[in-house]
């Protein structure tokens, strides 16, 4: 079992993209376990405050550190990566040196109520993620989730067969490509 | 004179992309009326928070509003565009149908310290602002400037000629672009 | 009457948008006159060959310098623009100094069988189109087709109504568009 | 000693990326058998030849997937992949569901004359081989190297003992990673 911190790109409180991480999570139990990191309480990202950072940033690091993966699941807002998202990365990342995501395992999913929707956010995201910031990013399946109402309900329970055989995939690849980097870890310490 | 809204893409106070803005401000004076849009007061976006917008928010959209062009000035973070800037780009797009952005002149330039720095912020940010933001975006000269210690002074003088050349060059390229839009926007209305 | 280089990104002879281009020319009598520009012949890009440009690159590049504007249509190969278009774009590029692109009105739609498809192709094509090569790329309103067995005839006949109407608004803002930069650079010439 | 195909995405002669990929190859001695993939004979691609696809094409597939892992190491044409490498991308990619990257180990390297260069050609290249390929891309260390006239010589051997030495933490870092996923591979097998 290794532990998984999934950061959601929305902080609105009937997020479509909160009920599909929760979706995620029950299809992982057994596999992994995972706890839900807030972004809300960050506040703007000003690297004036690096120096005595605030209390919630000091939090949000610490939770990130102590996963083994990271999945993100966000919306798009404006073709690109939400900026509530966005901020959150920015305050992992620093200080200079000390980013909380480097060499962790991150994959990638998104809903939208489009049929375009999450594409282009998803690719923003991937070359910062997969890029810059040197997490060990899942490639396929990719998660473009056309959410409908009734879909996942709150508890993230799917009404659709197809959809959580789907979704089932996406979990069990993630799983395996972090237990891959897990175990070399392990051997490496 | 038309009126520009500068936005700068960092909220420190030393910020090497404010000093940039004032130096375009400064180059632009006679051609444009500058003023500098604040976006460290703005909250994290929040759809719930829509209905009743924030102080902040409704005063972040007039300013955008009465402007007739926006000139983004922003760092590279994570090799994209700074949360606290997409938060502020987010916050003006909404709500649905409303947003401030819409149809009006913009240009980017961004300062930072290395020499890779704002390029692939800066591909981000266009296609969000010439794309799905409908806004007429300046496309050559590409700004990316390399910041040095002492290159722009506190009020935006610059130092160096050359430097000042290549950034009068962007400031009366961004002058025809708007103008050439505005006088269009005049006779259509 | 201004004219229109339409330049599809696929060469395969039953291509879904060459048959989107052709709708969107059809659409487009009595605005402009619309010509398709092929990009079949041209010789893999290779800077070795630009002192003695190959014929089919010497008439690339005139019928693109002929038209006012550019309207490039074209499907997502591999979550980006399809090599055969960007390898024509590469040669409209050069020699430097000596780009056909420059300074032309330009406007993007594609199509693709997928909801997904097309959208992050346009994406990296909108940075390239309105920021480097210098176009005046148009920003709304995107068009995502997806294509469906039979929606559009060999002749660009549209076989629904609302997605002619979808359609010629499109083509109704391009020509705008258009429209207020060719008298622009009337005036200034 | 695993195998590496070095796909360079310039085609002229005296191309400093050919250079760089050049010097790699050295660099990694003793740790990989590096061929270079030539992409220079292929078509442009057309789907109408996938049915009987030329011999060039044939022979980078399998050039491609005799490998463990790929390097990609490219120019930026147009602030984007050139598309002389994205129409080998494609071809490698197609047919449908027999794409040669597939779970691939990838790494990604670029040499321009400027400083800012090669930086948004990697950021879309990143997207299109760590996402939709499903390649095992490495993140850090980026690799944007500014060339100077003499830095590495035909035979790739690099003039200055810095640049050599971060060379070689790229590839330290390239063998570590693809050796992480060729053993896991082993296994699995």
């Amino acid at each position: 079992m290794f532990k998984v911190a999934i950061v959601v790109g929305s902080i609105r409180k009937e997020s479509m993209n909160l009920k599909l991480g929760k979706a995620l999570a029950k299809l992982g139990q057994g596999n992994f376990q995972a706890s839900f990191v807030g972004i809300a309480d960050l506040p703007l990202f000003n690297q004036d405050l690096e120096g005595s950072a605030p209390a919630a940033v000091t939090k949000f690091k610490s939770e990130i550190e102590a996963a083994d993966a990271v999945l993100f699941v966000t919306p798009e807002y404006n073709r690109s990566v939400p900026g509530v998202l966005k901020n959150a990365i920015d305050w992992g990342s620093r200080p200079y040196g000390k980013s909380s995501w480097d060499g962790k395992v991150a994959a990638i999913a998104g809903a939208s109520p489009g049929a375009v929707g999450a594409a282009v956010s998803q690719n923003h995201l991937r070359s910062i993620v997969g890029g810059f910031l040197n997490m060990k990013l899942l490639g396929q399946p990719e998660v473009y989730f056309q959410f409908k109402e009734g879909a996942i309900a709150d508890d993230g329970t799917i009404a659709d067969d197809n959809t959580r055989k789907f979704l089932q995939g996406f979990v069990d690849r993630f799983t395996a490509w972090t237990e891959t980097h897990t175990a070399q870890n392990a051997k490496a310490a």
